[in-house]
């Protein structure tokens, strides 16, 4: 089997430090911002900024829908009281309702994925709107994993102005979580985009994480092609469902498409 | 003084149509939605589409605001009636009302610039909802000057996947437009963002297009320094403005900044 390299989460972190370091210096700003979901991903970036900036200049904001699973707010809270963070809790629902109600042309066709996009996308607009009112630098929280695969919501949560974890595949995310001393409940809990009921990463991808990231590793960052692979013990299925996405997807981190045409 | 190059017009055309044809050919779909705002850039992005892709193919969504010029909505709506294009109507004030009722940390705070910043998001999230439900793909409205002098919406009117203007100056739209045969009403009206009211981009942004396009075109184009442009007669302030402005809003077609960190 492929496995990811071992990795110095102590040497990973100060990395990350610096990083953060070097880009709020670009800014000018001493503040950051970021959605704060309960889950892991959102946990480490916090847990990062305010190692960097000090956990006063760090706010997380938390914006539950109404169909929302409650331990995610209690998770984030507590993710919050944790680390020592400022935090707000703003609801979508009201909004979301709104624009459900007034904007949306065959409301009934693919709904339940097309009102978890307009949620990540008004918790983009959320937050945007704090980091302009506040002179905060909007952080985004997604990792390698999520970005490779396409598991995101375009202009949604993959919209932010720093993000510092989208190089780090979500197997290690977990470690760095421990490493950083997180709570458990956050480390341990399926992840999950909460944007339906019972919505799970894995049963909407179809494998979990720690299947799924060495085939990433193996197909992008060791040159290996499918035949490799499936050498190395892992399942067809698994690398064809990985190389679908990454091919089918790779077009969300490149838009938009500006033409260079003038004449 | 400075002036941009003369444009074969007819040539212009065919080389967009062509640039949308490759683009759009990439995707597998065969329609197109844009946001029609009354203004001249949409409807040479949706006259550019109709010639591309047959009017049947292309909707044009006008999203107005309470506070909206209704000059906005009939402009938009001449437009779409001129190149026989579908349209819809869909009022955003419900959902903006509701994000600023709920979702705004000091809501009073440069309250019209954000009000105009969530306006643009929410017709963001309009176009692309109506993408995904239609298989239709999101054409952006930007033109050169508008994105050089960062005079746009992050993740708002900029979000898009497929902008065929992005390379053509202000200045040339006009005349683009023209040569289409857009309805005069579209074209001789002041550019404006029409967010607040009576906004227009010059009074916003202190010069006019015909006065900034040379600049940016000699700063970007022809590698010129300040002094080289002041010795074209081309007024100190306007250059300074210019630069800075270029410099300052550099950052936004950046964005996410992702690190690349991972160890």
């Amino acid at each position: 089997m492929i496995t990811l390299p071992e990795k110095d989460f102590n040497r990973l972190t100060d990395n990350l430090v610096s990083f953060i370091t070097t880009e709020m210096k670009k800014t000018g700003m001493h503040k950051a911002v970021l959605g704060l979901s309960g889950g892991i991903d959102s946990a480490v970036v916090a847990a990062l900024c305010a190692k960097t900036l000090g956990k006063e200049n760090v706010t997380g904001i938390c914006m539950p829908y109404k169909t929302s699973n409650p331990s995610s707010l209690n998770d984030a809270l507590a993710v919050a009281k944790d680390l020592g963070i400022n935090h707000e809790i703003l609801e979508i629902s009201e909004t979301v309702d709104a624009f459900a109600k007034k904007s949306m042309v065959n409301p009934n066709k693919n709904r339940d994925v097309r009102l978890g996009n307009i949620m990540a996308r008004v918790r983009m607009i959320t937050l945007f709107d704090f980091s302009s009112a506040n002179d905060a630098i909007v952080f985004g929280t997604g990792n390698k994993s999520e970005i490779m695969l396409g598991y995101f919501t375009l202009f949604g949560d993959a919209a932010a102005a720093i993000n510092p974890i989208g190089s780090i595949y979500k197997t290690d995310i977990f470690k760095l979580a421990s490493h950083l001393g997180l709570p458990e409940q956050v480390i341990t809990k399926a992840p999950s985009a909460d944007l339906f009921e019972g919505q799970t990463d894995e049963n909407e991808i179809g494998f979990s994480y720690v299947e799924m990231d060495p085939v990433i590793y193996g197909l992008t960052e060791q040159n290996m092609k499918e035949q490799d692979i499936i050498e190395q013990s892992h399942s067809k299925k698994l690398i064809d469902l990985v190389t679908k996405r990454m091919n089918s997807m790779s077009f969300k981190t490149k838009l938009p498409i500006v033409s260079t045409v003038n004449e």
